[in-house]
């Protein structure tokens, strides 16, 4: 299939004089020099520009918090319209996404026995409600998901068990490969336990902040949720200090949320039409939806507004780029990336027109390395663009592989070549699902460093003499990762 | 009245042959060379001891919040008792405070019109509530207290007076002088001219944090009293963008909340009793309220814990003091002073026995400055408890006064001498007032420090041969501040 297509491809390319993808192939994947030099003002011309800044402005401030299904669903699929078309993109439309709709109405939690006092707490996506008035219950610690794991049923059934793991700042954010599966899998393995209710100390690194942090639990079935939720770190502190006197600890949990029926959202797109090869796309883009609690600035307002300025600033050229640059607003990322695997279902038979792909889903911290799974002989295509970014301060390490982002991993999964970008999220996890994710979080030059990564790259791949090798399953053993 | 009261004072201790108070005031007070060195070894093992960071551990988790009257009053109060005892005090006892009764129920803010979304808030001590379903009105913004003092009441009338006012970091806290008046006498002023209600950008320096401020206001009726409130810093931001689109901007705030009746606390006094003068005191404290959002770890389990691990390690000495270190763990501080006023009410014709004394009430972080108001005659004295406090980092300025810190600035005024010792409150105002005033934000080492500078101050004050000048009003013209 594969082949068949390329080959397909190439006879139509030839018959028109150019250089073409299959062609490419045996040649290798190049870029001109006058799209490398285009691609070089762009970068620059973004660098100054402050389109992205202003997009995520107006959506943070316009719409706010966009729980996936919540009360302002409809108006951000709205805004994202509307805002496409008033950047001049040349095609908008939405694609619907079907899924269960979670609501949190409320949270209390306080430590009943024996000093008793509120304890500040977010539900966790998919968690159960208690009945009404709460549970009540005796509290149990684990120092991680290993020791929960190894815990034998009889010590958690029926009562509230609580994972406390300290993430540590880092550029990579890479303690978010231990805090998120304890929010993810803890919860679950709870349940299965028999225990009551389920608590973790925040997949956060801000140490000293009264923010807890929200995100999705493993819960598929509502009919396996318990009620879990995250403890702000110093409550975690708090709630150790309390463990450490010894005596038992019972905790009362209130909370009111959980699945009721489903929600269809959808994903909004918006298109630079390519003149030379329209149904040939560079995919980029972030996600629409939010957690609730703070106005989705970081995450993931930064990466609509990120891919929207790049697309915008490629539509201002005086001419279209040859492929088409498609801008993804994805729905419910947050809730199990339903957005990104509704596009890949409904684009799998696509996955060949997708010329290269990423989503920017990390914040709004500056890039400072490209990685890419892409075919070997689009290698030096990439290099290309690797030396366009060196300026901005993009290192390319050829030896890691991409992934293209939350999204989009999900048709990277399927054969899209892709790439990832990677934000410094040093700070990032401090605000990461709280209510501190609000706009003053964003550096307004940081974030047009990533417009002018999204830009060059993407006018790049657009101009591209050849393919990057997106075909199905094209990748499916690269290791592609972080 | 002062005259003859040295007077009869130093016929008493001439009788006996001790150097006198009134003797002093021609040879000047010192301090001798065996009190110095025992206040160098208080000083050297207060700097590696914990017994002020376990003081202030034990309250925030045991106790936790204690807003003034509310359900913890009385629990914090046993607290108090039973830690002055454990400690090892000679006697302890409590004088009843009474004041009005504010309650906190619960508060919510959303701005209606034109982008609906929730602001963070925290109602503002003796806020009125409003009326049940809460309050729409249109906002009015001035950027500082002589904006509003200045706004003609057409403008203002039934509409939502918002205030804001950017504070600054600074290691003596200096913007509070502005903050504060914003907030406790903005809203006084916005109902005099028939606001509808008050929000505040909060009096605080955490630019970047979704944790408002509370603090009081200066109704002190509650018949002038209307709704009143703190946004959070990055709320306020928002609310300044919303404005900024230039469109009415309207805001439903929906307080429970209000003055009900009356309460009596009670200061809580633990003393280690001097020997040779038991009736004169070294007066040290704290306030043992606190706002209710945090755990009121350093706004001021911190004084508490200073004042009473300094009166501890005193007690500790082989021998009792010459004269009796008083800790004081003041009520209600936090709503107008009422401990503080009450003290110095109930002890006001005992001004002259009380030897020097001050309060800490700045935070946790470590002692810098010492400033004094004592007798000329007693400078010496001071300077020899600036030496002995110069090797842990405290400069003595002689030019500035001091005024005893919050509460005990009642006691000064009616006469005490009085020192004030400034901590650093750089990061002060980040955690005030706030849910994160907790007990991670006080570093044990440097609260230590302080324990250390009260143990040693305190104890060369017992010692001293001579007084401070303490009379009623002696320090009426001395132009006390900070």
């Amino acid at each position: 299939m594969r082949h068949l297509r390329l080959s397909l491809l190439a006879a139509s390319l030839l018959a028109t004089g150019m250089v073409s993808a299959a062609n490419a192939a045996d040649k290798g994947t190049v870029i001109s020099q006058q799209a490398v030099q285009t691609a070089e003002q762009l970068r620059d011309k973004a660098m100054a520009d402050n389109t992205g800044y202003k997009i995520v402005e107006s959506l943070t401030t316009e719409v706010g918090a966009r729980l996936a299904g919540g009360p302002n669903d409809q108006r951000a699929r709205d805004w994202a319209i509307a805002k496409f078309k008033a950047l001049g993109f040349d095609k908008v439309y939405v694609e619907p996404v079907t899924y269960p709709l979670w609501e949190r109405r409320s949270e209390h939690a306080e430590i009943v026995a024996p000093f008793p006092q509120p304890l500040a707490l977010l539900a966790l996506g998919y968690s159960a409600g208690t009945p009404k008035g709460g549970i009540t219950a005796e509290v149990v610690k684990f120092d991680g998901l290993a020791a929960l794991k190894a815990a034998d049923p009889a010590t958690v059934k029926g009562k509230i068990v609580f994972v406390t793991f300290h993430m540590q700042r880092a550029k990579d954010g890479r303690d978010y490969g231990i805090g998120s599966p304890v929010r993810v899998q803890g919860p679950v393995i709870a349940s299965a336990k028999g225990a009551a209710g389920f608590l973790l100390r925040s997949a956060g690194t801000d140490a000293n902040s009264r923010t807890p942090h929200t995100g999705v639990t493993g819960f598929r079935d509502p009919k396996d949720a318990i009620p879990a939720a995250a403890l702000s770190n110093p409550d975690a502190d708090q709630l150790e200090r309390v463990l450490a006197y010894g005596k038992p600890v019972s905790i009362k949990l209130d909370l009111d949320c959980g699945v009721s029926g489903s929600y269809t959202g959808a994903n909004v797109i918006g298109e630079i039409t390519g003149k030379k090869y329209p149904d040939q796309v560079i995919a980029i883009g972030g996600h629409l939806d939010s957690w609730d609690p703070g106005t989705g600035a970081i995450d993931d307002g930064a990466g609509v507004a990120i891919a929207m300025a790049a697309g915008k600033l490629i539509g201002d050229l005086p001419q279209r780029p040859d492929r088409t640059i498609r801008v993804i607003a994805f729905a419910n990322e947050e809730m199990g990336l339903w957005g990104g695997r509704g596009y890949a279902d409904q684009h799998a038979a696509d996955v060949g027109k997708h010329q290269l792909g990423t989503e920017s889903d990390f914040g709004a911290g500056k890039v400072w390395r490209m990685t890419a799974s892409v075919k070997p002989s689009a290698r030096a295509a990439i290099e290309q663009i690797a030396k366009v970014l060196a300026p901005i301060g993009v290192a390319y390490d050829a030896k890691r592989r991409g992934g293209g982002g939350s999204d989009l991993s999900q048709m990277h999964a399927k054969g899209m070549a892709a790439l990832t970008l990677t934000q410094d999220g040093t700070d990032y996890f401090d605000y990461h699902h709280t209510a501190n994710d609000t706009l003053d979080k964003v550096h307004p030059k940081e974030l047009a460093q990533n417009v002018a990564v999204y830009a060059a790259f993407s006018y790049m791949a657009a101009q591209a003499d050849g393919d990057f090798g997106s075909a199905p399953d094209a990748f499916k053993n690269d290791g592609a990762g972080d």
